[in-house]
Protein backbone atom coordinates (compact mmCIF):
# COMPACT_ATOMS: atom_id res chain seq x y z
CA UNK A 1 0.00 0.00 0.00
CA UNK A 2 1.29 3.13 -1.01
CA UNK A 3 0.23 6.88 1.29
CA UNK A 4 0.24 9.68 -0.01
CA UNK A 5 -0.27 13.45 1.46
CA UNK A 6 -0.59 15.49 -1.44
CA UNK A 7 -2.97 16.09 -4.45
CA UNK A 8 -0.25 15.89 -6.65
CA UNK A 9 1.07 12.50 -5.25
CA UNK A 10 -1.97 10.94 -5.05
CA UNK A 11 -2.62 11.69 -9.14
CA UNK A 12 0.42 10.42 -9.50
CA UNK A 13 0.10 7.50 -7.65
CA UNK A 14 -3.24 6.53 -9.95
CA UNK A 15 -1.63 7.25 -12.90
CA UNK A 16 -3.59 5.80 -15.38
CA UNK A 17 -5.64 3.07 -13.43
CA UNK A 18 -9.18 3.03 -14.19
CA UNK A 19 -12.09 1.23 -12.26
CA UNK A 20 -11.29 2.76 -8.97
CA UNK A 21 -12.96 2.59 -5.68
CA UNK A 22 -12.76 5.54 -3.25
CA UNK A 23 -13.50 4.54 0.44
CA UNK A 24 -13.49 8.22 1.68
CA UNK A 25 -13.20 7.89 5.99
CA UNK A 26 -12.38 10.62 8.74
CA UNK A 27 -9.88 7.76 10.10
CA UNK A 28 -10.47 6.03 13.17
CA UNK A 29 -11.04 3.03 11.07
CA UNK A 30 -13.79 0.22 12.02
CA UNK A 31 -15.54 -2.76 11.45
CA UNK A 32 -17.79 -0.41 9.17
CA UNK A 33 -14.67 1.02 7.59
CA UNK A 34 -13.83 -2.49 6.64
CA UNK A 35 -17.10 -3.60 4.89
CA UNK A 36 -16.81 -0.33 3.03
CA UNK A 37 -12.70 -1.33 1.88
CA UNK A 38 -14.10 -4.87 1.88
CA UNK A 39 -16.78 -3.88 -0.99
CA UNK A 40 -14.71 -1.92 -2.83
CA UNK A 41 -12.03 -4.33 -2.88
CA UNK A 42 -14.45 -6.80 -4.23
CA UNK A 43 -16.06 -4.67 -6.79
CA UNK A 44 -12.97 -2.71 -8.16
CA UNK A 45 -9.60 -2.80 -9.50
CA UNK A 46 -7.91 -0.25 -7.72
CA UNK A 47 -8.93 0.61 -4.53
CA UNK A 48 -7.97 4.50 -2.78
CA UNK A 49 -8.80 5.32 1.01
CA UNK A 50 -8.80 8.68 2.27
CA UNK A 51 -8.41 9.90 5.81
CA UNK A 52 -9.40 13.45 6.21
CA UNK A 53 -11.07 15.11 9.48
CA UNK A 54 -12.98 17.51 7.32
CA UNK A 55 -13.12 20.54 9.54
CA UNK A 56 -15.86 22.74 7.25
CA UNK A 57 -18.41 19.72 7.74
CA UNK A 58 -18.10 20.52 12.13
CA UNK A 59 -20.25 23.00 13.15
CA UNK A 60 -18.99 25.31 16.12
CA UNK A 61 -18.85 23.54 19.31
CA UNK A 62 -18.67 20.00 17.87
CA UNK A 63 -16.07 17.50 18.20
CA UNK A 64 -13.34 18.40 15.38
CA UNK A 65 -10.76 18.90 18.33
CA UNK A 66 -11.29 15.90 19.99
CA UNK A 67 -12.61 13.72 17.21
CA UNK A 68 -10.51 10.44 17.54
CA UNK A 69 -7.25 10.52 14.88
CA UNK A 70 -4.94 7.45 14.87
CA UNK A 71 -3.07 7.12 11.55
CA UNK A 72 -1.22 4.46 12.49
CA UNK A 73 -3.55 1.82 13.36
CA UNK A 74 -6.02 3.12 10.30
CA UNK A 75 -2.69 2.46 7.82
CA UNK A 76 -2.10 -0.70 9.16
CA UNK A 77 -5.90 -1.39 9.23
CA UNK A 78 -6.07 -0.24 5.44
CA UNK A 79 -2.99 -2.09 4.35
CA UNK A 80 -4.64 -4.98 5.49
CA UNK A 81 -7.87 -4.54 3.91
CA UNK A 82 -6.29 -4.55 0.55
CA UNK A 83 -6.19 -0.66 0.00
CA UNK A 84 -3.87 0.19 -3.13
CA UNK A 85 -3.53 3.95 -2.07
CA UNK A 86 -4.20 5.52 1.25
CA UNK A 87 -4.54 9.63 0.47
CA UNK A 88 -4.27 11.48 3.84
CA UNK A 89 -4.64 15.04 2.66
CA UNK A 90 -3.05 17.86 4.94
CA UNK A 91 -5.81 20.95 5.86
CA UNK A 92 -3.62 23.10 4.34
CA UNK A 93 -4.28 22.14 0.78
CA UNK A 94 -7.58 21.13 0.89
CA UNK A 95 -8.50 24.61 2.32
CA UNK A 96 -6.03 26.99 1.22
CA UNK A 97 -6.20 30.61 1.98
CA UNK A 98 -8.79 32.32 -0.12
CA UNK A 99 -11.14 29.00 -0.59
CA UNK A 100 -14.52 30.44 -1.02
CA UNK A 101 -16.41 27.38 -3.19
CA UNK A 102 -19.00 25.58 -1.44
CA UNK A 103 -21.55 23.12 -2.94
CA UNK A 104 -24.97 23.61 -2.00
CA UNK A 105 -27.27 20.05 -2.30
CA UNK A 106 -30.72 21.85 -0.96
CA UNK A 107 -33.95 20.11 0.97
CA UNK A 108 -32.06 16.63 1.43
CA UNK A 109 -30.26 16.65 4.58
CA UNK A 110 -33.81 16.57 6.30
CA UNK A 111 -33.57 16.25 10.39
CA UNK A 112 -29.87 16.02 10.55
CA UNK A 113 -29.05 19.27 8.08
CA UNK A 114 -31.35 21.41 10.71
CA UNK A 115 -29.62 19.69 13.62
CA UNK A 116 -26.25 20.65 11.71
CA UNK A 117 -26.23 23.82 9.94
CA UNK A 118 -23.45 23.74 7.27
CA UNK A 119 -22.80 20.07 7.49
CA UNK A 120 -23.76 18.42 5.03
CA UNK A 121 -22.28 21.89 2.86
CA UNK A 122 -19.25 20.81 4.08
CA UNK A 123 -19.64 16.89 3.11
CA UNK A 124 -20.81 17.66 -0.36
CA UNK A 125 -17.71 20.01 -0.92
CA UNK A 126 -14.93 17.62 0.44
CA UNK A 127 -16.55 14.90 -1.47
CA UNK A 128 -16.28 16.95 -4.58
CA UNK A 129 -12.96 17.65 -4.19
CA UNK A 130 -11.85 13.84 -3.63
CA UNK A 131 -13.81 12.73 -6.74
CA UNK A 132 -12.31 15.14 -8.51
CA UNK A 133 -8.94 14.73 -6.61
CA UNK A 134 -9.12 10.72 -7.37
CA UNK A 135 -12.09 10.44 -9.99
CA UNK A 136 -13.36 6.76 -8.72
CA UNK A 137 -15.69 4.94 -10.71
CA UNK A 138 -17.43 3.86 -7.61
CA UNK A 139 -17.59 5.89 -4.19
CA UNK A 140 -18.68 3.91 -0.77
CA UNK A 141 -20.84 4.71 2.04
CA UNK A 142 -22.09 3.52 5.15
CA UNK A 143 -26.13 2.88 5.52
CA UNK A 144 -25.97 4.83 9.20
CA UNK A 145 -25.02 7.85 7.07
CA UNK A 146 -28.17 7.46 5.51
CA UNK A 147 -28.73 11.58 4.94
CA UNK A 148 -24.90 11.77 3.79
CA UNK A 149 -26.12 9.34 0.85
CA UNK A 150 -28.85 11.07 0.03
CA UNK A 151 -27.18 14.45 -0.16
CA UNK A 152 -24.24 12.56 -2.41
CA UNK A 153 -26.16 10.83 -4.71
CA UNK A 154 -28.73 14.00 -5.19
CA UNK A 155 -25.21 16.13 -5.92
CA UNK A 156 -23.36 13.05 -8.24
CA UNK A 157 -26.55 13.35 -10.58
CA UNK A 158 -27.11 17.03 -10.32
CA UNK A 159 -23.39 17.81 -11.11
CA UNK A 160 -23.60 14.95 -14.10
CA UNK A 161 -20.92 12.99 -12.14
CA UNK A 162 -19.62 9.91 -14.01
CA UNK A 163 -19.51 7.68 -10.71
CA UNK A 164 -21.84 4.64 -8.95
CA UNK A 165 -22.39 5.56 -5.39
CA UNK A 166 -22.28 2.05 -3.59
CA UNK A 167 -24.20 1.91 -0.24
CA UNK A 168 -22.89 -0.82 2.25
CA UNK A 169 -25.55 -2.17 5.26
CA UNK A 170 -24.96 -0.68 9.02
CA UNK A 171 -22.41 -2.88 10.28
CA UNK A 172 -23.78 -3.60 14.31
CA UNK A 173 -21.61 -4.28 17.43
CA UNK A 174 -23.35 -7.53 19.01
CA UNK A 175 -25.02 -5.58 21.51
CA UNK A 176 -26.50 -3.92 18.40
CA UNK A 177 -24.99 -0.69 18.64
CA UNK A 178 -24.02 1.07 15.22
CA UNK A 179 -20.39 0.94 14.42
CA UNK A 180 -19.30 4.97 15.10
CA UNK A 181 -16.09 6.07 15.31
CA UNK A 182 -18.20 8.49 18.23
CA UNK A 183 -18.59 5.35 19.85
CA UNK A 184 -15.04 5.70 21.86
CA UNK A 185 -16.33 8.85 23.24
CA UNK A 186 -19.31 6.48 25.53
CA UNK A 187 -18.34 5.45 29.38
CA UNK A 188 -19.40 1.91 29.82
CA UNK A 189 -22.54 3.01 31.45
CA UNK A 190 -23.30 5.68 28.35
CA UNK A 191 -23.17 2.94 26.08
CA UNK A 192 -25.47 1.02 27.71
CA UNK A 193 -28.07 3.79 27.83
CA UNK A 194 -26.99 4.03 24.11
CA UNK A 195 -28.32 1.16 23.11
CA UNK A 196 -32.07 2.16 23.53
CA UNK A 197 -31.23 4.01 20.64
CA UNK A 198 -31.01 0.90 17.95
CA UNK A 199 -33.51 -0.84 19.94
CA UNK A 200 -36.22 1.96 19.75
CA UNK A 201 -35.52 1.97 16.10
CA UNK A 202 -36.05 -2.07 16.00
CA UNK A 203 -39.12 -1.23 18.12
CA UNK A 204 -40.13 1.24 15.16
CA UNK A 205 -39.75 -0.88 12.36
CA UNK A 206 -41.85 -3.68 14.17
CA UNK A 207 -44.89 -0.87 14.70
CA UNK A 208 -44.46 0.14 11.41
CA UNK A 209 -44.98 -4.05 9.95
CA UNK A 210 -47.96 -3.77 11.74
CA UNK A 211 -49.72 -0.55 10.19
CA UNK A 212 -48.86 1.75 13.18
CA UNK A 213 -46.37 4.87 13.68
CA UNK A 214 -42.81 3.76 13.46
CA UNK A 215 -42.10 7.10 14.84
CA UNK A 216 -44.55 7.03 18.38
CA UNK A 217 -43.08 3.86 18.66
CA UNK A 218 -39.44 4.39 18.67
CA UNK A 219 -39.89 7.59 20.29
CA UNK A 220 -41.58 5.44 23.35
CA UNK A 221 -38.93 3.35 23.44
CA UNK A 222 -35.95 5.68 23.93
CA UNK A 223 -36.03 4.82 27.38
CA UNK A 224 -35.22 8.44 28.56
CA UNK A 225 -32.41 9.38 25.80
CA UNK A 226 -32.47 12.74 24.87
CA UNK A 227 -33.85 12.98 21.59
CA UNK A 228 -32.56 15.34 18.79
CA UNK A 229 -35.03 13.81 16.12
CA UNK A 230 -36.90 10.79 15.27
CA UNK A 231 -38.50 10.86 11.72
CA UNK A 232 -39.36 8.86 8.32
CA UNK A 233 -37.49 10.11 5.68
CA UNK A 234 -38.13 8.64 1.77
CA UNK A 235 -35.19 9.07 -0.48
CA UNK A 236 -36.73 7.21 -4.58
CA UNK A 237 -38.17 4.13 -3.16
CA UNK A 238 -36.63 3.57 0.35
CA UNK A 239 -38.43 4.86 3.74
CA UNK A 240 -36.21 4.63 6.41
CA UNK A 241 -36.83 5.49 9.80
CA UNK A 242 -33.67 8.04 11.50
CA UNK A 243 -33.17 9.01 14.75
CA UNK A 244 -29.85 11.19 16.33
CA UNK A 245 -29.94 11.05 20.33
CA UNK A 246 -27.90 12.66 22.72
CA UNK A 247 -25.66 10.56 25.31
CA UNK A 248 -23.63 12.51 27.96
CA UNK A 249 -21.34 15.00 25.37
CA UNK A 250 -21.92 12.32 22.50
CA UNK A 251 -24.27 12.92 19.77
CA UNK A 252 -25.43 9.22 17.94
CA UNK A 253 -27.04 8.73 14.26
CA UNK A 254 -28.89 5.41 13.04
CA UNK A 255 -31.57 4.52 11.06
CA UNK A 256 -33.35 0.79 9.51
CA UNK A 257 -34.95 0.94 6.16
CA UNK A 258 -38.86 0.49 6.75
CA UNK A 259 -39.51 -0.45 3.43
CA UNK A 260 -37.20 -0.57 0.22
CA UNK A 261 -33.93 -1.93 -1.41
CA UNK A 262 -31.03 -2.24 0.48
CA UNK B 1 -18.16 17.77 -36.85
CA UNK B 2 -20.73 15.62 -34.62
CA UNK B 3 -23.45 17.18 -32.93
CA UNK B 4 -24.97 15.73 -29.71
CA UNK B 5 -27.84 16.36 -27.49
CA UNK B 6 -27.99 14.37 -24.54
CA UNK B 7 -24.95 13.27 -22.62
CA UNK B 8 -24.86 9.82 -23.28
CA UNK B 9 -24.37 11.17 -27.29
CA UNK B 10 -21.81 13.37 -25.83
CA UNK B 11 -19.48 11.24 -23.58
CA UNK B 12 -19.91 8.29 -26.18
CA UNK B 13 -18.59 10.85 -29.24
CA UNK B 14 -15.73 11.40 -26.73
CA UNK B 15 -14.94 8.41 -26.15
CA UNK B 16 -10.90 8.12 -25.14
CA UNK B 17 -10.24 11.10 -26.72
CA UNK B 18 -8.27 12.95 -24.25
CA UNK B 19 -6.37 16.86 -24.74
CA UNK B 20 -9.36 18.15 -25.28
CA UNK B 21 -10.61 21.92 -25.40
CA UNK B 22 -13.90 23.06 -24.33
CA UNK B 23 -15.71 26.06 -25.57
CA UNK B 24 -18.72 26.77 -23.35
CA UNK B 25 -21.46 29.25 -25.30
CA UNK B 26 -25.11 30.37 -24.82
CA UNK B 27 -24.82 30.24 -29.00
CA UNK B 28 -25.29 32.61 -30.93
CA UNK B 29 -21.64 32.48 -31.84
CA UNK B 30 -19.83 36.11 -32.82
CA UNK B 31 -16.19 36.75 -33.71
CA UNK B 32 -15.29 36.60 -29.91
CA UNK B 33 -16.39 32.84 -29.91
CA UNK B 34 -14.67 31.77 -33.55
CA UNK B 35 -11.62 33.43 -31.36
CA UNK B 36 -11.74 30.61 -28.68
CA UNK B 37 -12.47 28.39 -31.21
CA UNK B 38 -9.55 28.72 -32.76
CA UNK B 39 -7.40 28.82 -29.77
CA UNK B 40 -8.65 25.68 -28.40
CA UNK B 41 -8.42 24.31 -32.47
CA UNK B 42 -4.48 25.51 -32.37
CA UNK B 43 -3.78 23.57 -28.64
CA UNK B 44 -6.18 20.80 -28.36
CA UNK B 45 -6.21 17.46 -29.98
CA UNK B 46 -10.03 17.63 -29.73
CA UNK B 47 -12.75 20.22 -29.73
CA UNK B 48 -15.69 20.55 -27.93
CA UNK B 49 -17.98 23.44 -28.24
CA UNK B 50 -21.37 23.50 -26.78
CA UNK B 51 -24.66 25.83 -27.01
CA UNK B 52 -26.77 26.19 -24.10
CA UNK B 53 -28.60 29.41 -23.20
CA UNK B 54 -27.78 28.79 -19.42
CA UNK B 55 -31.68 29.57 -17.45
CA UNK B 56 -30.19 29.16 -14.28
CA UNK B 57 -27.83 32.68 -14.72
CA UNK B 58 -30.70 34.85 -16.00
CA UNK B 59 -32.45 37.14 -13.24
CA UNK B 60 -36.15 37.69 -13.31
CA UNK B 61 -37.01 40.25 -15.55
CA UNK B 62 -33.64 39.40 -17.77
CA UNK B 63 -33.15 38.29 -21.22
CA UNK B 64 -33.37 34.32 -20.80
CA UNK B 65 -36.52 34.26 -23.39
CA UNK B 66 -35.31 36.76 -26.33
CA UNK B 67 -31.59 35.81 -26.04
CA UNK B 68 -30.49 35.30 -29.67
CA UNK B 69 -30.56 31.73 -31.20
CA UNK B 70 -29.56 30.58 -34.46
CA UNK B 71 -28.32 26.83 -34.18
CA UNK B 72 -27.98 26.09 -37.72
CA UNK B 73 -25.79 29.04 -37.88
CA UNK B 74 -24.16 28.27 -34.95
CA UNK B 75 -23.30 24.60 -36.47
CA UNK B 76 -22.02 26.31 -39.68
CA UNK B 77 -19.86 28.36 -37.63
CA UNK B 78 -18.78 25.87 -35.32
CA UNK B 79 -18.18 23.41 -37.93
CA UNK B 80 -15.97 26.02 -40.44
CA UNK B 81 -13.97 26.66 -37.07
CA UNK B 82 -12.83 22.67 -37.07
CA UNK B 83 -15.21 21.86 -34.00
CA UNK B 84 -15.09 18.00 -33.21
CA UNK B 85 -18.71 17.85 -31.31
CA UNK B 86 -21.12 20.39 -30.99
CA UNK B 87 -23.03 19.49 -27.54
CA UNK B 88 -26.37 20.91 -27.60
CA UNK B 89 -28.05 19.63 -24.21
CA UNK B 90 -31.59 20.20 -23.39
CA UNK B 91 -32.52 22.10 -20.51
CA UNK B 92 -34.88 19.42 -19.40
CA UNK B 93 -31.56 16.99 -18.99
CA UNK B 94 -29.74 19.59 -17.32
CA UNK B 95 -31.63 20.90 -14.95
CA UNK B 96 -34.09 17.91 -14.68
CA UNK B 97 -36.90 17.74 -11.92
CA UNK B 98 -35.89 17.67 -8.50
CA UNK B 99 -32.55 19.56 -9.61
CA UNK B 100 -31.46 21.09 -6.17
CA UNK B 101 -27.22 21.05 -6.15
CA UNK B 102 -25.83 24.60 -6.94
CA UNK B 103 -22.06 25.79 -6.75
CA UNK B 104 -21.19 28.96 -5.05
CA UNK B 105 -17.80 30.73 -5.14
CA UNK B 106 -18.29 33.54 -2.53
CA UNK B 107 -16.34 36.68 -2.89
CA UNK B 108 -15.28 36.57 -6.44
CA UNK B 109 -18.02 38.16 -8.95
CA UNK B 110 -17.61 41.66 -7.30
CA UNK B 111 -20.04 44.41 -8.38
CA UNK B 112 -21.69 41.82 -11.54
CA UNK B 113 -22.33 39.82 -8.98
CA UNK B 114 -24.04 42.32 -6.63
CA UNK B 115 -26.02 43.43 -10.33
CA UNK B 116 -27.08 40.25 -10.85
CA UNK B 117 -27.97 38.04 -7.39
CA UNK B 118 -27.67 34.41 -8.44
CA UNK B 119 -25.76 34.80 -11.50
CA UNK B 120 -22.53 33.61 -11.28
CA UNK B 121 -24.08 30.92 -9.16
CA UNK B 122 -25.88 29.67 -12.51
CA UNK B 123 -22.34 30.30 -14.37
CA UNK B 124 -20.65 28.07 -11.95
CA UNK B 125 -22.71 25.27 -11.58
CA UNK B 126 -23.62 24.78 -15.41
CA UNK B 127 -19.61 25.18 -15.71
CA UNK B 128 -19.29 22.45 -13.30
CA UNK B 129 -21.73 20.02 -15.09
CA UNK B 130 -20.42 20.81 -18.52
CA UNK B 131 -16.58 20.09 -16.87
CA UNK B 132 -17.93 17.11 -15.49
CA UNK B 133 -19.67 15.65 -18.68
CA UNK B 134 -16.82 16.67 -21.28
CA UNK B 135 -13.25 16.20 -18.89
CA UNK B 136 -11.78 18.54 -21.11
CA UNK B 137 -7.72 19.64 -20.78
CA UNK B 138 -8.60 23.15 -20.96
CA UNK B 139 -11.52 25.64 -21.23
CA UNK B 140 -11.58 28.84 -23.06
CA UNK B 141 -13.14 32.19 -21.83
CA UNK B 142 -13.26 35.73 -23.39
CA UNK B 143 -11.56 38.45 -21.20
CA UNK B 144 -15.03 40.39 -21.85
CA UNK B 145 -16.48 37.97 -19.20
CA UNK B 146 -13.85 39.28 -16.65
CA UNK B 147 -15.84 38.31 -13.65
CA UNK B 148 -16.67 35.09 -15.09
CA UNK B 149 -13.43 34.18 -15.22
CA UNK B 150 -12.47 34.92 -11.71
CA UNK B 151 -15.16 32.64 -10.47
CA UNK B 152 -14.53 29.95 -13.09
CA UNK B 153 -10.69 29.92 -11.92
CA UNK B 154 -11.78 30.32 -8.36
CA UNK B 155 -13.62 27.17 -8.72
CA UNK B 156 -11.32 25.43 -10.51
CA UNK B 157 -8.70 26.01 -8.12
CA UNK B 158 -11.04 25.33 -4.80
CA UNK B 159 -12.48 21.89 -6.36
CA UNK B 160 -9.02 20.49 -7.48
CA UNK B 161 -10.19 20.54 -11.15
CA UNK B 162 -7.45 18.85 -13.51
CA UNK B 163 -8.37 21.77 -16.04
CA UNK B 164 -6.69 24.75 -17.24
CA UNK B 165 -8.57 27.76 -17.80
CA UNK B 166 -7.25 29.62 -20.86
CA UNK B 167 -8.71 33.35 -21.61
CA UNK B 168 -8.47 35.14 -25.23
CA UNK B 169 -8.45 38.87 -25.45
CA UNK B 170 -11.77 40.73 -25.62
CA UNK B 171 -12.36 40.91 -29.85
CA UNK B 172 -13.90 44.49 -30.83
CA UNK B 173 -15.39 45.88 -34.16
CA UNK B 174 -13.87 48.37 -35.37
CA UNK B 175 -15.76 50.89 -34.06
CA UNK B 176 -14.17 49.35 -30.58
CA UNK B 177 -17.20 47.93 -29.09
CA UNK B 178 -16.76 44.70 -27.95
CA UNK B 179 -18.49 41.90 -29.85
CA UNK B 180 -21.26 40.54 -27.97
CA UNK B 181 -24.38 38.54 -28.65
CA UNK B 182 -26.41 41.67 -27.05
CA UNK B 183 -25.22 43.63 -29.68
CA UNK B 184 -27.69 42.43 -31.88
CA UNK B 185 -30.44 44.07 -29.31
CA UNK B 186 -28.76 47.97 -30.42
CA UNK B 187 -30.50 49.98 -32.55
CA UNK B 188 -28.45 52.22 -34.90
CA UNK B 189 -28.57 55.13 -32.70
CA UNK B 190 -28.00 52.72 -29.59
CA UNK B 191 -25.21 51.42 -30.87
CA UNK B 192 -23.95 55.00 -31.62
CA UNK B 193 -24.40 55.07 -28.09
CA UNK B 194 -23.33 52.52 -27.07
CA UNK B 195 -19.48 53.40 -27.93
CA UNK B 196 -19.14 55.24 -25.36
CA UNK B 197 -18.61 52.23 -22.99
CA UNK B 198 -14.85 51.27 -24.82
CA UNK B 199 -13.90 54.78 -24.68
CA UNK B 200 -14.48 55.59 -21.31
CA UNK B 201 -12.70 52.49 -20.47
CA UNK B 202 -9.69 53.71 -22.75
CA UNK B 203 -9.86 57.08 -20.90
CA UNK B 204 -9.90 55.15 -17.66
CA UNK B 205 -6.86 53.14 -18.70
CA UNK B 206 -5.28 56.51 -20.14
CA UNK B 207 -6.03 58.15 -16.59
CA UNK B 208 -4.11 55.37 -15.08
CA UNK B 209 -0.84 55.47 -16.91
CA UNK B 210 -0.78 58.83 -15.74
CA UNK B 211 -1.34 58.21 -12.22
CA UNK B 212 -4.46 59.52 -12.01
CA UNK B 213 -8.03 57.65 -10.87
CA UNK B 214 -8.95 55.56 -13.74
CA UNK B 215 -12.90 55.22 -12.23
CA UNK B 216 -13.19 58.70 -12.54
CA UNK B 217 -11.83 59.36 -15.75
CA UNK B 218 -14.05 56.55 -17.20
CA UNK B 219 -17.36 58.10 -15.24
CA UNK B 220 -16.14 60.99 -16.63
CA UNK B 221 -16.47 60.27 -20.36
CA UNK B 222 -19.54 57.91 -20.57
CA UNK B 223 -21.24 60.61 -22.39
CA UNK B 224 -24.68 60.39 -20.18
CA UNK B 225 -24.94 56.56 -20.51
CA UNK B 226 -26.73 55.16 -17.49
CA UNK B 227 -23.93 53.54 -15.52
CA UNK B 228 -24.49 50.29 -13.53
CA UNK B 229 -20.62 50.66 -12.07
CA UNK B 230 -17.52 51.29 -13.02
CA UNK B 231 -15.10 49.74 -10.56
CA UNK B 232 -11.47 48.50 -10.38
CA UNK B 233 -10.98 44.63 -9.87
CA UNK B 234 -7.75 42.95 -9.15
CA UNK B 235 -7.37 39.29 -9.67
CA UNK B 236 -3.78 37.87 -8.51
CA UNK B 237 -1.29 39.80 -10.90
CA UNK B 238 -3.83 41.41 -12.98
CA UNK B 239 -6.15 44.99 -12.00
CA UNK B 240 -8.79 45.37 -14.52
CA UNK B 241 -11.37 48.62 -15.20
CA UNK B 242 -14.76 47.22 -15.50
CA UNK B 243 -17.73 48.63 -16.20
CA UNK B 244 -21.44 47.69 -16.97
CA UNK B 245 -23.88 49.90 -18.30
CA UNK B 246 -27.15 50.23 -20.33
CA UNK B 247 -28.38 51.40 -23.14
CA UNK B 248 -31.97 51.57 -23.86
CA UNK B 249 -33.20 47.63 -23.08
CA UNK B 250 -29.91 46.36 -23.44
CA UNK B 251 -27.17 45.51 -20.65
CA UNK B 252 -23.60 45.94 -21.85
CA UNK B 253 -19.94 44.79 -20.04
CA UNK B 254 -16.64 45.75 -20.81
CA UNK B 255 -13.16 45.59 -19.33
CA UNK B 256 -9.39 47.09 -19.90
CA UNK B 257 -6.77 45.60 -18.53
CA UNK B 258 -4.83 48.66 -16.36
CA UNK B 259 -1.91 45.91 -15.06
CA UNK B 260 -1.08 42.41 -15.29
CA UNK B 261 -0.53 39.29 -17.82
CA UNK B 262 -2.95 39.03 -20.31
Amino acid sequence: MKTSRTIAETRSAIGSADDIGLVPTMGALHAGHLALLEAARDECEFVVATIFVNPAQFGPGEDYERYPRDEEADAEAAAQAGVDLLFVPAVEEMYPEGFRTWVEVDDTGGHEAEARPGHFRGVATICLKLFNVIRPTRAYFGQKDARQIAVIRQLVRDLNLDLEIRVVPTVRDPDGLAVSSRNAYLSPSEREQALALPRALAAGAAAYRQGKSAVEAARASMNGLQVDYIAEEIDGEERMLEAAVRVGRTRLIDNVILEGDS
